[in-house]
């Protein structure tokens, strides 16, 4: 079995104005849908932000290759290879008659459980003519527009764990929505807060404190502020475990954030740990660390998404819920569309990730990324619209 | 697929009098074959040191998985999930028709180089009626003696590099058994010396010093000196990388050794670590930390070398040749019996591990265990024998 061609589909779907610590999410997300063919007519899947310019750079190194062969694969795909990987482990499935996640050590959990990914968001109608998901249209930007939109996330989609991305509004105005979320689910629902890097040690400390003695049902506080050290002094303070996604993204990270005490809680994304495999590999070390383990994401689609849930159904110990931006998107790549139901995705168990390309809407997708036109998302450019002397400086408070 | 039957057979086969720091290998060296049986007529093997035991008891539990469930497996067979890790991934090697290197991320090299593993020894006579390998049958207990082993291990298997089993006689000694050899090979081998933690820090400082003085071609030290922290106030000197097999054999040593700058290189062992898939992690950590990988070694036979060969072609960063005692055994249990040739292993492209099993030397070796009577390997007790007030003490220099 050899690879015989690979395809790289730069797409761009809507995304609502999502709020965060840089600026503002532009009226669409970028991402690049890989197809591999093999020589005996398996095609498998991928997804990721970017990656094409090296496939198409590298495609030369990388036709023939036996898909088994993840190991050299890395060493020739580069910053591609996770996107290739997924792929590479969806015709295995396929090839084999097993799901991505007997690939990764089997099965540890039938259903997989997420997190509603709460945003402070501008109204839709800053971006007249861009048709969105049905999700939380007005802007929320206050502590009780983002109860209701989190009251919608709940019915909508039941989920069990509410992440705030925050570092948006004023410290004290995220803690107030956290509160009110409190007060109306209780026992129901577990809260984190993603300040992304906004805060400064002193603000984090302190709001942790105020978390504290509000008595707010956290299960974590994601990287309030910048760096392993400023983590670290958050940590010490020992009030919530401080989970990572920027402080802690590299294997050569891995070392000195058990060193410095940085973190207690890791977030594994395979489009930015480097695949599938590695964030095996990285939950085995949370559990040698004795760091918990939860799942980052990024603006995506559904073949992210099946990859996600075969990980998530394979990490033995995956402590928390995953994030997923998936209910802002309206539209997807694949047939199998996903539904959160009770908050949890059922694994699949068909070969492979279990979806299936929808061609018509990957060429709609690819029309809409050429019209849009851009190459590189940039949140405090589009932040510019709004807020002309924006500049995303962290942390801000 | 399914489980339908686990076989744990213990056996055990002549080992030379091998001098080590705790004394003195016994006349015959203990392991267990594990065959695991699946519905669909597949058979997996595995060889361990132990853990028949662990597999007797959790029999039940076990019966009925899926091969493919490797961290249920895990979960279920605790300290047996190593030996039943291999079988498995030669079952599912069998099943799909790859080799197990495949099943670890593929084959980074197409032959394994592997060292010389040399030893101190009594004279083979000392257990009379017991046939030894062809191999430095008179006592070896000078540093000419050791160059005559070293020259015969050489020519017969061509290795490259040479690890000397220190902690027997005087550091002193040791180092101009390393000259010896340093001033007979030159840059054809590179040199290893393992002092099982019998120096002191002091010891093994200055006896770094002292290979530094004479320019010895080491690659690394192997654990000169017992735990983390002695570990790491010799690493500090910084005069050749250390390595270890004892101080960092678990995933939650590894931050830690990271933290105290303890070792520079780690010898996996998937007997010991946990499996094949548990050294591929081990060794992306390695990647991540900026240590470098090699392979441990216990006495074995043909199964564990074909797990270790599949590994050792599998891990990207293999920076060393690996270890093997296997020269030392006399007898194997598989019909494909191993040669090395210019120090390397050929990896096998047959699917699951390459190797079949010998039911009559299964069956012989079986019953020389029933004879021998022995249920755990004891070096000091064996040593009483030759040196009646002998105590394993460590660090003795």
């Amino acid at each position: 079995m050899r690879i015989s061609d690979i395809r790289a589909t730069r797409i761009a779907f809507s995304d609502p104005p999502l709020r965060n610590s840089w600026g503002v999410h532009e009226p669409y997300a970028l991402r690049t849908i890989v197809q591999v063919f093999t020589d005996d007519g398996i095609v498998g899947l991928g997804e990721a932000h970017g990656g094409a310019e090296i496939i198409e750079q590298r495609r030369l190194e990388l036709l023939g290759l036996d898909p088994f062969q993840l190991s050299v694969l890395r060493q020739r795909a580069g910053g591609a290879y996770a996107v290739l990987e997924t792929a590479c482990l969806d015709i295995i499935g396929k090839a084999i008659g097993r799901p991505v996640c007997d690939l990764l050590g089997g099965k540890m959990r039938d259903e997989v459980p997420f997190s509603a990914y709460l945003f402070y968001k501008l109204d839709n109608a800053v971006n007249s003519g861009v048709e969105f998901a049905d999700l939380s249209p007005s802007e929320t930007m206050t502590p009780e527009a983002m109860l209701r939109q989190a009251m919608e996330f709940v019915q909508k989609f039941g989920f069990h764990a509410l992440k705030l991305k925050g570092g948006v509004l004023p410290p004290h105005d995220e803690i107030e929505s956290l509160q009110l979320m409190n007060d109306f689910f209780g026992e129901d629902v577990r809260l984190r807060i993603d300040p992304n890097a906004a805060w400064t040690v002193e603000t984090s400390i302190k709001a942790c404190a105020e978390m504290e003695r509000r008595n707010l049902c956290m299960e974590y506080v994601e990287d309030p502020t910048p760096g392993q050290d400023g983590m670290a002094a958050v940590q010490a303070t020992k009030r919530f475990p401080l989970a990572t996604n920027m402080c802690v993204t590299r294997f050569d990270h891995l070392g000195d954030g058990y060193q410095k005490k940085a973190v207690k809680v890791v977030l594994v994304d395979h489009h930015a740990w480097g695949g599938l495999v590695a964030c095996m590999q990285v939950a085995r070390v949370c559990e040698g660390f004795g760091w918990g383990v939860s799942m980052h994401s990024n603006s995506h689609l559904g073949i992210s998404l099946a990859a996600m849930t075969h990980l998530g159904a394979a990490i033995p110990n995956l402590d928390y819920a995953c994030d997923s931006h998936y209910p802002w998107a309206n539209v997807d790549v694949v047939n199998e569309t996903f539904r959160f139901v009770d908050g949890k995705l059922r694994v699949s168990d068909a070969p492979g990730l279990g979806v299936s390309l929808d061609e018509d809407a990957l060429a709609r997708l690819a029309e809409v990324r050429i019209r849009y036109g851009r190459e590189k998302r940039d949140d405090a450019t589009e932040m510019r619209r709004f807020v002309p002397d924006w500049s995303p400086k962290l942390p801000r408070w």
